[in-house]
């Protein structure tokens, strides 16, 4: 797998994980129980009389999976996956003990830094889908991806400026 | 703690944490293992070399911590803390193993839902700050939060379309 610079991305390109992973009921629990310790993800009756009409898993639980099919998928920056911060993040639908997730991501903007002339910012559309591929959750992330090379236009400005 | 229904909440309230989490080493480790293996996660000599100049927390991490300290603050909406999605996200500095966090939030929106009588949608900023008071991520959250009654008008309104 080649890693990937600034360069070698545009808009529309897509990427895809790996393996799916299967959300495990008790790592549902386990995971509530440290960071989001609420009875619609820890008990089954109170779950049911809930609004998720179910055990759910935390929606950061779902984005942790996701940030792991990311990293497993063919999206590969030579820099790692570096989040400058996300414009959106939802969860449509209620991620259920037993899911299989998997991701799909969509490049929607390549820009160079005008500052960092050795980076720039990549917006990333990465949707994770369950085994029925109902979508599960949509970020939106902006990514800070290297450059491969800087050229002598930006060399020049800087040396000017 | 009295719970909160929509009708309780307002522009400019503000809600703190309880006890700050301090986040250990080993758990910064562990949980980019499980769900971020990236080296600036896991590995001392790389994170130096990286972008964050030294070990990091996954921002997952630190948006599962915050999650906590949320659950565990003076905001206690009576159908708990349900996120429908979030407008914004972001990490402007790095959690460090040894960091403690708090969390502070501040409602920026209530309104009542249109199609839903008995809910309505809650807008929340909630702020992550370190032991000395940087802020390490700021998201902006919409929640869906129970009313505690059904007005009249809105009960004519439904019995009229």
């Amino acid at each position: 797998m080649n890693l990937l610079y600034l360069e070698d991305l545009a808009p529309g390109q897509h990427f895809s994980g790996g393996v799916p992973i299967r959300i495990e009921d008790g790592r549902v629990r386990t995971f509530a129980a440290e960071f989001d310790p609420q009875p619609f993800h820890l008990d089954d009756v109170a779950a049911t009389a809930s609004v998720f009409q179910g055990l759910a898993a935390s929606g950061w639980h779902t984005a942790a999976v996701s940030m792991r099919l990311l990293i497993d998928s063919d999206f590969k920056p030579a820099g790692g996956i570096v989040g400058a911060g996300f414009d959106e993040l939802r969860w449509p639908l209620p991620v259920r003990p037993g899911d299989e997730l998997r991701v799909e991501c969509e490049v929607l903007e390549v820009r160079p830094s005008k500052s960092r002339p050795e980076q720039g910012l990549v917006k990333l559309r990465t949707t994770t889908l369950n085994q029925d591929d109902k979508t599960v959750q949509i970020s939106v992330g902006n990514l800070v991806v290297k450059r491969r090379r800087i050229s002598s236009s930006d060399l020049n400005e800087g040396a000017t400026e």
